[in-house]
């Protein structure tokens, strides 16, 4: 089922991404099926990390990020997205604060495998 | 499994919307598990149809759309999307061209139940 919240009208993305700040910490602005669409805002490096059962999708809003690999890294600017292949460890990076929408199963955790102190309690809707 | 053509670098939706002209003829960018991105371009009206077993989403680019439901429209403006309910009756329209955004499970046929002659080929990559 998709969650009522979805019902009412069109999601705007800038809107939703007004009403927090905090870095790190996805928001979910839509359900489709059992995959959830979460902005989160992003400055500095995040943690080395894992998804074993699943691939994610970056999509960059506004600003400029880098997905780092162990063997090479991806920039993502806006108007750009990717495919994090389920299973490969990488790292997302901010120089300067980027908003990215998140595509992903509903229950995956943002660190993945790492845990830690910036695991995103999940669920959380704007 | 991702498709490996996910795997090489960003996917910059300007270039990729710049590879195609047709109306109403989906190409897929991306894809996540079993989930495809697609974007479209649109213009005019569409065939009213649904969508048995999937929700269906909708993320505006470049323009303005309509999802016309039997009881009400949502309009759709550049950073917008909206989830369409599996099951519910809906047509797209727009009155310039609009591109958009599309994530749905990998088979969803355009046309839904409705079929006819805007049915487009699934799975044709740009």
């Amino acid at each position: 089922m998709s969650d009522p919240r979805n019902a009412t009208g069109a999601v705007n993305l800038d809107e939703k991404l007004a009403t927090f700040s905090e870095c790190w910490s996805p928001r979910v602005v839509a359900r489709m099926n059992d995959v959830e669409f979460k902005l989160v805002k992003m400055h500095g490096d995040f943690v080395w990390h894992s998804h074993a059962d699943t691939d994610e999708v970056f999509l960059v809003v506004k600003g400029e990020m880098e997905i780092g690999f162990r063997d090479r890294n991806v920039l993502l600017r806006e108007g750009e997205m990717f495919v994090i292949p389920r299973g490969v460890e990488h790292i997302t990076r901010a120089r300067e604060e980027c908003h990215a929408l998140i595509v992903e199963p509903r229950d995956v955790v943002n660190t993945g495998d790492a845990g830690g102190e910036l695991t995103a309690r999940n669920d959380v809707w704007v």
